[in-house]
């Protein structure tokens, strides 16, 4: 399923993975590998659903009031009637009684209206004294009433399983009585950055050096996802060194990543270590920014071997590690559907899918200036990716596959 | 510039303030309240940068090789010319010597040129001994060199104050050497809920009483926007219980929240109690769902006083707080520009602009069926809003403002 590495020669695009047949195979491959745990709903913010969340309750639970007003029996009512008595107060919070015949009870927006009641009619709409009140028109037959379960019927599914839960899903489940949901225990995911040339930030960099910047991307995005980070910070460029890594990460993790490190130059440790604790097949993915990419594991731990210039790391995780980091953790929405937008630019196709850094402007989406690998401002600069297909050229004005960072959630 | 209440008659949509006068006036209210904190680059996602990043180094620092390959002086090269010998070997890290003429210099990707090379040759396109390389043909000047400061030039703003940081700006700021960021302290609000018919999730709720899902969707959506929570509990409807929590959240937090009890009602004892302790104005704003809005301060501290129905909490939240709340953080982005998106359903224009729950769909954008103000499960269900300006009628197939959810991170 997966092809060996062809040799050494430039991309011609005929033998490369495509990208979605790149992320088909990953996800094949993909197993939940976590447990459930029940935490309380005040702190499950970002948390994925183990199980469905099924309402055990009619939600509201009882018919009640939608305004403040008078609840009566339109039975008691005629037009140009006299003032109906006022025979109880109803709060909300509070258990009423059954309305008395040819009376009103006087009830409050949430309230529960009285047995008998079957019409609130607005206090802006009445004439009230303290004992009673005039109505002079009567609303249609059931106004300013929230039935019983028209939000949420008992029984009904309201979420689903592999779901990460935002503000608005803690509230529907509390609103259903319910103080724990359960979860899917945090991914843990290991990153390793390897490379000599890498220093951290903070220090002097020697000749020759640079930044480890993957570090900190990588690690932001884990995080963002909710995904607990195992940090096994920079190896040498070194076999043992490597190999001693990348074990600890196997062992703590259940997804261990590096950055850089799988080309097939000579100073790339990363593909021996691993291929000498597990396996590893190189992919030649359709992707720009994007190559190398490899997949493989360190024992049991599944193994993403990602590019090592910045952007690459960005785009790879996004769209190749994100739908199998997902289903690892057992969360649904790992492959994003794009946005059509407007291009405000031209650009002929290529033989690779390209994932181009754009900003929405007053003309469409403006294209970042440097496309190369190695520019990682041009991701801050961006508000997203287009997503432009092998072969497929843009015109400016035409509609593209826009990918704003916010979809990556 | 805010109005008064003007008596308890219905809307009639003529006296209201729009959604944007609404969120320009408490704009113009808003000022930031922190002070400046410096985190490492390492924990700093999701929080606000309180100063510009700029770039103190070039980035690459030095030119480098984009390929692994050779590096040669062009003037060194002819068709057909002899063997180079291979003088030295460069890896990513090292400090080269400079090129010895006559000769070419083994390299490897982002390893520094050495000084006088002028090309880079690809491997690929290369026969080498140990010793030599035999190079067919040249490629153009500079071919496979990233220049010094080609990414980033010191003296260049990347990031600017106000922003929160994505995972990219993290890798972006290391790369630049950074190990810390100024940022904004995070904001801290508290909120209250009240109502006697609140009952937490958990109990068992008695008769007219329902749980209370307003603390749970305000404390995670707060969360999810990196402020600090600072829980009031709920109140009981008793206006010394409810003095006292909000003086307990003024002087904790920020900025104090309500979710319920500033309509008029009699019931309602947030707006007497905030009006003893500092100031309240209540906002009639042409907002479905959302009414009533209050604003204003208890002691010194902001008041946010929401609406009581959980979809009103959630848009209020979302379309008028988040504005607000984002400048007192000194955070950029608080309004949300809307994604232009095909209409799945047709819908007459109304008296206020109304924020409709819809889920994408393959015909378009798909209206939830109970657009009542009280049914969160809308919420959950829907991918976002969409935004029906005040009049604006929709048709099936025309082009509506969306707001999916991930744009309101």
């Amino acid at each position: 399923m997966c092809e060996p590495l062809a040799g050494r020669r430039r991309d011609r695009g005929a033998s490369m993975l495509s990208v979605d047949q790149a992320v088909a195979i990953l996800l094949e491959r993909a197993n939940r590998c976590v447990d459930r745990e029940a935490v309380p709903v005040i702190d499950a913010l970002g948390r994925t659903l183990a199980t469905d969340v099924v309402a055990g309750i009619d939600v509201p639970p009882a018919d009640n009031s939608a305004m403040d007003g008078y609840a009566l029996r339109r039975a008691d009512w005629s037009p140009g009637g006299p003032a109906l008595p006022i025979s109880q107060r109803v709060t909300a919070g509070s258990a009423p009684g059954p309305l008395t015949p040819r009376t009103a009870a006087r009830i409050f927006t949430g309230a529960e209206i009285p047995a008998g009641a079957d019409t609130v009619v607005m206090q802006e709409d009445c004439t009230a004294t303290n004992d009673a009140v005039r109505i002079p028109d009567l609303p249609a037959p059931g106004a300013n009433i929230r039935r019983r379960g028209q939000d949420v019927e008992r029984g009904q599914r309201v979420l689903a399983a592999g779901r990460r839960l935002r503000s608005q899903d803690l509230g529907l489940t509390a609103s259903l009585g319910l103080a724990e949901v359960a979860v899917w225990r945090r991914l843990r995911v290991a990153i390793l950055s390897t490379g000599d040339e890498l220093v951290e930030p903070g220090r002097a960099a020697g000749p020759g050096q640079i930044y480890n910047s993957n570090r900190f991307t990588l690690a932001g995005q884990l995080t963002a996802w909710g995904f607990e980070v195992i940090d096994l910070g920079v190896a040498r460029d070194e076999p043992e060194a490597v190999r001693g890594a990348l074990l600890r990460g196997a062992e703590a993790a259940d997804v261990v990543m590096t950055a850089g490190g799988v080309s097939v130059g000579e100073e790339d440790h990363v593909k021996a270590a691993v291929e000498s604790l597990g396996r590893l097949d190189l992919w030649r993915i359709a992707i720009r920014p994007g190559k190398p990419f490899a997949f493989g594991r360190v024992g049991d731990t599944p193994f993403l071997g990602l590019p090592g210039n910045p952007v690459s790391v960005f785009v790879t995780l996004l769209i190749i590690a994100r739908p199998f980091l997902f289903a690892c953790q057992g969360r649904e929405g790992g492959r994003v559907r794009p946005l059509p937008q407007v291009a405000g630019f031209s650009k002929p196709g290529g033989t690779r899918e390209e994932y181009l850094r754009v900003r929405c402007g007053a003309g469409g989406l403006e294209l970042f200036p440097n496309q190369s690998s190695g520019v990682l401002f041009s991701t801050s600069w961006a508000d997203g990716f287009v997503r432009q297909r092998t072969g497929e050229a843009i015109r400016a004005g035409s509609t593209v596959d826009f990918l704003t960072w916010a979809l990556f959630e």
